[in-house]
């Protein structure tokens, strides 16, 4: 694996989150744990080094860690393309993260794709599918971001022209995806066609993945945003500062549950308080219509130092961290909460508008992922 | 002003908020800016040094900035005793922070002790009302805590001995007050009196008072507590890992609306939708008859760098901070929402336990401050 800093890139998204040049047996990615202050790119070359990108947040956002799961395999089965290789690299890349549903799926349709082949057309064969998975989800991001724009639209006719202000969470963005955003795409969409919109952007303890991602990503594109701590949601929203908040989701279950960021549960409390629409931005790999509720997903507890001390660039522009706690406090840091599907307003998916969990099954009963 | 780094003092209260000596003309505060890595004091004799301690946060928490602005127009009238000094005085401790009721009760409290003086009494009695307020501060928190307590017993009834899991947030401890707090006075009754006790802490971004404050406090007194991200509070409740929230207030409406830190709203919230009891220890100094409702309430909007950088302990000991966004990141930052009265399930005041605002009305009507 190697590390080089790189200037932005010039394409339609100015950063990529992940890239795979045709041919290439290796990939790249943004290290996401750099920004917003410095842009960091690493090339990942091994199955480990992969697994490690994933497990330390190098990469994130569900649909993301898919893709380089799905790639990370593909890196795998070049060294090792037996049965028992495909076996252990497919355990050891779906541990690295629990609680989204896309990379165990990512990971079951490359071997499923693989499996049948013989040893010697595996990787190549993996390389594809991996490929497919990175371009069907721009292509999902486009669905979806068309779909969740028409929403706009009609918040905008509601407000008679006036500036729309979306609230956000986490980061559910280009860089949580192969392309440009689950939640984030309606905004751009909006944003290029000169809708007046002007972005919330919760900060997300403890990563601060809206203050270092979602922030950063809204500023490359000129769209009006103001940074808030998580808490201020429902200030925001019983001042009437909020017309619809959006999120992204790692799991829904088959009850219309969503797992998503921690706070996510508690935006959605505050907007049903204030009667503000809350709306959730899923591909369709995100469903698990495996789980009844959102009960039973499993629910990531990282380290507790991510509560603890708190990375960014201190004041001579280096990277640092300080420590907001006495040494030995005990902290618990669940990355993820459950919101009932009953707090949904909307689900905005690459198929179109649900209005409820009937309205979500009746989009995708043709794309169930065998229940 | 002075500044030095004192040992720990030894008394019931291992590190007292605020000290002032019989007889002598300046106090004594506790620099809460440098908790919980350093124990630094300060030495205050001028009420511009008074108004400049509430104003930057060295002291903070209602009843504590009531005590000190009280002292500080002792201070103003050592210097100038007339009725211009007084009026002067009086309106910039005022004017330091808008949101808590009980500098603005404090302040007139000690106006109208001394305003029928000759001036060369005002001094004197200005310092013998502050001294009062201070007293009769920890006189209340003993009391609510007692009523507090009572409510912890029934807790641990109904939990049939196990241990209890209490929610705060922010601190409405002992540096919050003259005495041993307002929200955390039931907790250290209960951990005296053996009460199987575990504390959930949430940080309180901006400013880290859970972090940094809170808990620091309860690992003084050896309180089990577990330190988490403010938004983590809706899941801890709703996978049943809270048993009762209890906050502070800085200022009560006469409706029982509550003003308190940000994200105080968005637990009650959670607290509702999950049936958790959810307590706001308030003495009735922080009661507003003046104000029919907490929309009334002034919102305080401090600086936008609180949001953009975060101080702490750097590895190396000292004290740093780091930029979580890029230079130039819009923010916003306001420092208290108001919860409705009907999120509220009981008010513990030092008179007892109000049930709802009815009660909280019955409970204070000979205390009614002029409505």
């Amino acid at each position: 694996m190697s590390r080089s800093a790189e200037p932005a890139r010039p394409a339609g998204e100015r950063y990529r989150a992940l890239i795979h040049e045709p041919g290439v047996k290796s990939i790249v990615v943004l290290d996401q744990r750099a920004l917003p202050h410095a842009v960091v790119h690493q090339s990942i070359e091994h199955v480990d080094a992969a697994a490690d990108a994933i497990r330390s947040m190098v990469v994130r956002g569900a649909p993301l860690i898919g893709a380089v799961g799905a790639y990370g395999l593909a890196l795998a089965l070049e060294r090792d393309a037996s049965d028992a290789g495909l076996s252990t690299a497919h355990a050891m890349l779906d541990a690295t993260r629990p609680t989204a549903v896309n990379l165990r799926w990512a990971l079951d349709r490359v071997r499923a794709r693989v499996a049948a082949l013989p040893t010697d057309a595996r990787a190549g064969a993996a390389w594809q599918e991996a490929d497919t998975i990175y371009t069907e989800d721009v292509a999902l991001n486009a669905a979806l971001g068309k779909h969740g724009l028409a929403l706009l639209r009609d918040l905008v006719a509601q407000r008679e022209g006036r500036a729309i202000n979306v609230m956000t969470h986490c980061n559910a963005g280009a860089l949580a995806t192969c392309g440009f955003g689950t939640a984030t795409a309606p905004l751009f969409l909006a944003h290029a066609e000169r809708i007046p919109l002007h972005v919330w952007v919760s900060e997300t303890r403890p990563r601060m993945q809206g203050a270092s991602l979602t922030a950063w990503e809204l500023r490359q594109h000129g769209i009006p945003h103001t940074l808030v701590v998580d808490s201020a949601s429902a200030l925001l929203m019983r001042r009437g500062d909020v017309d619809a908040v959006i999120v992204g989701a790692d799991r829904v279950a088959a009850n219309g549950d969503v797992c998503n960021k921690i706070g996510t549960y508690g935006k959605a409390l505050a907007a049903r308080d204030n009667a503000v629409p809350f709306w959730v931005a899923l591909p369709s790999p995100t469903i698990d219509w495996t789980l009844d509720t959102g009960d039973e997903i499993p629910i990531e507890a990282r380290a507790a130092d991510e509560v603890l001390r708190i990375t960014g660039r201190v004041d001579d522009g280096t990277a640092g961290r300080v420590s907001i706690a006495t040494d030995g406090t005990p902290a618990l840091n669940y990355a993820f909460d459950v919101t009932p599907a009953r707090l949904v307003s909307r689900y905005i998916t690459e198929r179109g508008i649900a209005v409820d969990v009937r309205s979500l099954h009746a989009l995708h009963r043709n794309g169930s992922r065998g229940r």
